[in-house]
């Protein structure tokens, strides 16, 4: 989950999370409100919901969680059958209400609304290919891009136009689009982010990012959405094309180990078991002598359970965390800078002191974090602490939509893991290997990216070590 | 100025406000602060503004009055040598986040604010003209139209695109545009807006909608910008090129009945001055038997003053105004809807009972609040009531920048003068001739557009009777 | 009227506006909300209302002006037919919420709320003899000390307790009173402060600080509240009783120069007419040669047009006052600081250039901003700068309900007028004569508070030179 | 954990949470903000500081949860060296800024501030008896009535009123106090709500209702205040006295059955281990047949565990929590209603399809969550549900603190367990015994108060079957 005080975690971030709903004589707005608010998890910078009435498309989006950006009153007047939904993630610095989503334009076609997870690595070229005949950009969005493209191409059908962007557009992308009167989902060829469909009992239609959303809205999880395929529906019902040839699966491997919701099913598999097993993986290739397994709660919480499950030592929360943690926490004056991860995480030490502990999550980008959290158990009296990771070292940026590190601050690829260990002060460190990894998803072994563990980018990326982002302002 | 609290006015509604200003060295966010919050009549619904700091333009907008949109920190972070500035007025409905101004874009050529007061007659067929190669647009501004229209132009010089757009643009326009390191100024040939040119005490210049912005900036007025100049600021100093031929002028007479602040230049004419002047023509038109002559607090006050000095007849503030009717006052439930205008406005029993009364305004739109003061008045023992305008009966919409009601809306337009009189129940209702009107400015009487009183257009209106207002939300 | 910006002002602030109003089948919290509107003047730092219903008394107040404490769900949940209300002035750092009225408390007779205008001047006494029998205070109101007397003498009948009270009770002091049933009303022996009494059309009683507010909620005015006298309105109707003897009367002169609203009719007198005979007094008294009388707006208007009615000379707006300065402006950093005065009031050169001006003021306190319009007048090329003042110079400190600053702060307290006059740089200063200002009031004369001009003070005060305030937080 | 949303809960609701500090040189104020912050679960309804320095004592104090009421500025304004807090709960129309605490009040003494967790049961006698001899109330909390019964006793020594108070106070009482200069502590004869005691390191003491505060802001946990026993800080170190001699103890059973976070140390109990012996209780008390066990997150997670553990059967998260759930959520509309509980639990279908289930949870009150929660797992394909609680069926109101429902609402005292099990359609329902419940805490077991499954009141209660709370509004 993308956390909400930067200076207590140390996770990469999700870009975003998208939702879309056709369900006429329902009220989608407040359908699309309970859909974002069961993706929170994977933006909490801003919020926004695009409704279409037939005739137009309304738009309300703010910076903010979901409850703070929608009011009572603002769904109230957002009318109509068919709308999208976007969830942004936060980071410090750039962020903007002028990045906020879902983006509504008006073109020659009539007005488009449109939702955006992932990231282009071309974005770019295909901004100063637009510039230089004369499209205007007033965010650094990936998603203006892909607006002005349609537009370009949109004088015949809509359809059409998106499929001609699709030949452009390089990288990762799960698009929600509306119209006026009509819903539509892209998924890139190689399916980098995840975006599923779902029917309403009683009819209509339900696209987002994850299976929990399609739970929350009372939907049926029908299946995930193909690689290069573009959905539509409209009052025909829905139509499925294949926009462009599929290419390798290359579904993002950190949405299993970190991001997904534990509840989602998402390209085959249950997110939350997926997690139990690399624990169970992880207590396969390192057998740790120890009296306990605690996890790193919320997120190392399925890893250690099966970690404790393969090993046969006990499993205990050893950690307990404030359940208030919030976003707009004072942080500590110098003076108290100690207390730091203390007011979100607290040892019992009751159950710690005297004892070997392995401690399980799920990965390591910054270390910060760890070396506090080992710190703060060795003064419980903890006589060992085993840091297990449920994924490889990550030693590579992502270009796909995830905002990891720049790669020197990635403290796997700066040192070795000999190194690190010294400098969190763990008496063990053991990273889950990749072979371990993937071993997980069986023959499925092959779907995935791994390019943050292996560089192994499944489409070129503009140049490495930089993040390329276009700054607006 | 445009009214807080719509439910208590019945006057034409200012589109905006612009300011700008060139001064390495100096806080261009504040002194752009300052300047909008002395333009603050001129739009209440949302204030924004763009600094360039020579590298990139940084922008800060919402919806609110100046003092609202801004906080310190948010000045703190404007950091540069030139900014631009704008207010919205605020109608019911139409109004929206999207709409907030200056607009900020990225094109071939950098980056572009900008910010408009005024309104085109051609934009539905320019707006469709960009569309149908490929633009599109988020908002339904005219400046939206004029910044794409620029980058279409704008491969080669800045000023060269803007003397390209100047050919296809229509109607009233006075722009303020920045760019990372510049500031420029424009105004339509017909100078229908006002804009006005200032220096800085120890360097740098400042351009504004009124001078009374100049004024409180410290600033010296230098000149109004002159019909189809533009104007350039930058490290090299002032340059004005004649970027069209003038027109004839066509400068908005209602600025002078009503809009302006009372101690505005604007054009050559003091604002107050050409007020009092109007209510002493009204006297010698009409040489009307009474006791008092009172103002319709603040608009009627110069107006009346000079009623009073020309006809001999005591001037007496008859009505109270209360000073602190502001945004968010709570109407009057039904059964307290009779308190409606005295929330505003008291009247002086001591001063007025057994009196006959002169109430002077400025202008009459639909003629609600006038029945509801006279009322009040005849409440207090007046014994007559006449009222006198400083202005002829408005029967025509506004195509260039005011919003006036639609014409249905307008009671002039709908009745004979003796039927609007019995309706707001006054013993006599007298309007200032058109010829009295323009025998305030002298031999300058032509310079004027006075198309809502007279229908004569200087610039071809889309269809009478529409607005013609395109409506992205 | 109490400013809003601490800094670009000059002028005692007015302690508080009360309001009471008994209305079955009305919407008394309504009634009693435009009634404060209408004393918003009289404070500015937080208001309050409280209702009964026959069972309870309910409360709602915060820091803040009326309309921003109050939302249209905040009336619409206090339903009953009996309601006072207050608003509180803004001073810098004594503010506190905790000192925000009416006061509710429960007490042996039932619940009880009390809103006060004045000041008491032996609170500390009264304090610390409740302290030493077990009454403790949250606040440092005078309220609360009087309410704990109340509460004391409270066993039999409430009036019984009112009566003992105002035994006790030395200073200033209007009070409205509720109970679940009642509304009271008593005004000290002395008269200090306004109080006045209406009925509403259709039935029901409204008491308030000043009449403008009796007419903003369509109240007919009846007579003002006497001396020592207490109002009780409850189911059987309104009962007058005296519950002291009146002494001597000793109206706040200082709500006439400069405090109440210009509309409101007070002891007898309607207010803008006696700031207009203060000016033509000022004329008599003094005949200096000028060009124009220019007020200094809003406070000065009404004595400059009775100076230039005097005197003949003509009378001219030279100072334009932006209507849109509200409470939260962002204060020009030090480069700035110039502008100062600028951001509120502009002065209009085409008026006043080459000319010989006569500002009229209604007091001068410090001298800074008198100071800071002459030098703005200078700029403007007048070429001289005669300031008159409708009030003779304060030069001690007043202890019923006024913050004059203290003594040291009054510029006429600690240097002579020809040395203030070279101070503010005016070429003449002029201040209206005690006698003057007096016979302004003819026969009634003598019932006036003058003890900031005189020292005569007609209450016994703690220690002059301190304002003996209690300091709870 | 009291619950943010009371729609979707059916918990119990604990009334407050205290903090204390005495530290002089360290930032008290932002200590208590951390400290309140791991306390933020006792209370959500408002929060307050109040912060001595030895002249005087601030407060801040408002609606709203820990970091809404505090901003960066409100901290740094609270200078000192003491520094008391408190939050309070969160119930439906009873929550009024004016039952905000501390109370902070001046009497003769000086200043003194009070922070109350408990419920007194002779309250509205004790407040009867003051107001009968001249005491007002401004709140209906009973820490106003300490504090007046302190004041009257108080003219010699604060330690000697307090003594005196004590015998006069029925009920549960643990109290933090600050004047000036120091800082007490006091906890009533029975022990009933929890209090306890923690060192700075480098100096200072802290008292907190749960030892997770203290760990929060890094301090060492020392002992549980004694029953009867006042704690005095001040220059001359820590004191203690014993203010009354102890009665039997009688420490809130539900505080480890709910209310407490899993990570404090209570009267000697580490309460993640009380819980999870509990769930294993509960398996021995229960054998039932079943494939999975599953917890309610997060209050049944401990209990679930400990059941797994004692009968093998397997644990499984099988409802995942969205951890965004927050206070200003849009509740759904009507025809939307059946989403209720799936916004904040997701069942996980691969888990639980075709299974028969074990789900643990705490306690059942009105057992419409439970509802609605077992629909839900049967519509995922559950085969059995069986609904275990680690608590015998809630019987009785609570008078000592607890805010459970009338006996009325207490689905427990209404009707028999068959036929509970019947309304909620769970094929099998089962309670801890008292016995068993008991039977967790070993020799300790007569140490607790259990009238809420017993009606054995330790305290005699006012009236049984009314909460007797006092309305002020």
């Amino acid at each position: 989950m993308g956390a909400a005080n930067d200076w207590l975690t140390d996770k990469p971030k999700e870009e975003c999370g998208v939702f879309g709903v056709y369900a006429p004589g329902k009220d989608v707005a407040r359908l699309t409100y309970y859909g974002l608010y069961a993706l929170q998890h994977r933006g909490q910078e801003s919020a926004g919901i695009a409704v279409g009435d037939g005739r137009q498309v309304q738009l309300h989006k703010a910076m903010g969680l979901v409850p703070e950006v929608f009011q009572q009153g603002d769904l109230d007047e957002l009318k109509g059958y068919v709308a999208i939904g976007h969830v942004r993630y936060s980071t410090t610095g750039a962020s903007s209400p002028i990045n906020a989503q879902p983006l509504v334009f008006r073109y020659a076609g009539g007005m488009l609304g449109l939702a955006h997870n992932g990231n282009l690595t071309n974005v770019s070229e295909l901004r100063a290919r637009l510039a230089s005949t004369g499209s205007v950009f007033q965010s650094s969005t990936d998603s203006e891009v892909i607006v002005n493209l349609i537009a370009r191409y949109g004088q015949a059908s809509l359809v059409d136009a998106i499929m001609k962007c699709m030949i452009d557009l390089k990288g990762a992308y799960s698009l929600v689009i509306l119209t006026e009167k009509k819903l539509l989902a892209v998924r890139d060829p190689h399916a980098f982010r995840p975006l599923c469909l779902g029917t309403l009992p009683g009819g209509g239609y339900v696209v987002a990012s994850e299976s929990c959303a399609l739970d929350t809205v009372g939907a049926h999880w029908v299946r995930d959405v193909a690689p290069g395929e573009i959905i539509i529906v409209d009052e025909d019902g829905l139509t499925s094309l294949q926009g462009m040839l599929p290419r390798r699966r290359a579904h993002c491997i950190f949405e299993y180990i970190y991001f997904a919701r534990a509840d989602s099913l998402m390209d085959g598999f249950n997110v939350n078991r997926v997690r139990r097993e690399m624990g169970r993986q992880l207590a396969r290739e390192y057998a740790v002598e120890a009296d306990l397994v605690i996890p790193v709660p919320d997120s190392g919480i399925a890893a250690a359970r099966g970690y404790a499950e393969a090993s046969g030592i006990p499993f205990e929360e050893g950690l307990m965390k404030n359940r208030y943690i919030g976003r707009t926490f004072i942080q500590p004056s110098q003076d108290l800078r100690d207390l730091g991860v203390r007011l979100k995480l607290n040892p019992i030490r009751e159950v710690l002191a005297g004892k070997r502990v392995i401690m399980v999550d799920d990965s390591l980008v910054r270390g910060t974090t760890s070396s506090k959290l080992i710190a703060m158990l060795r003064d419980c009296g903890v006589k060992e602490v085993h840091l297990c990771l449920s994924s490889p070292p990550v030693v590579h940026s992502c270009y796909y939509g995830i905002d990891t590190s720049n790669e020197e601050e990635l403290v796997a690829a700066r040192m070795p893991l000999e190194e690190i260990r010294r400098l969190i002060n763990a008496d063990g460190l053991y990273y889950l290997s990749i072979e371990g990894l993937l071993s997980v998803f069986g023959e499925r072994r092959n779907d995935f990216c791994t390019a943050c563990f292996t560089g192994d980018y499944p489409v070129t990326v503009p140049q490495p070590g930089k993040t390329g982002k276009f700054s607006l302002e």
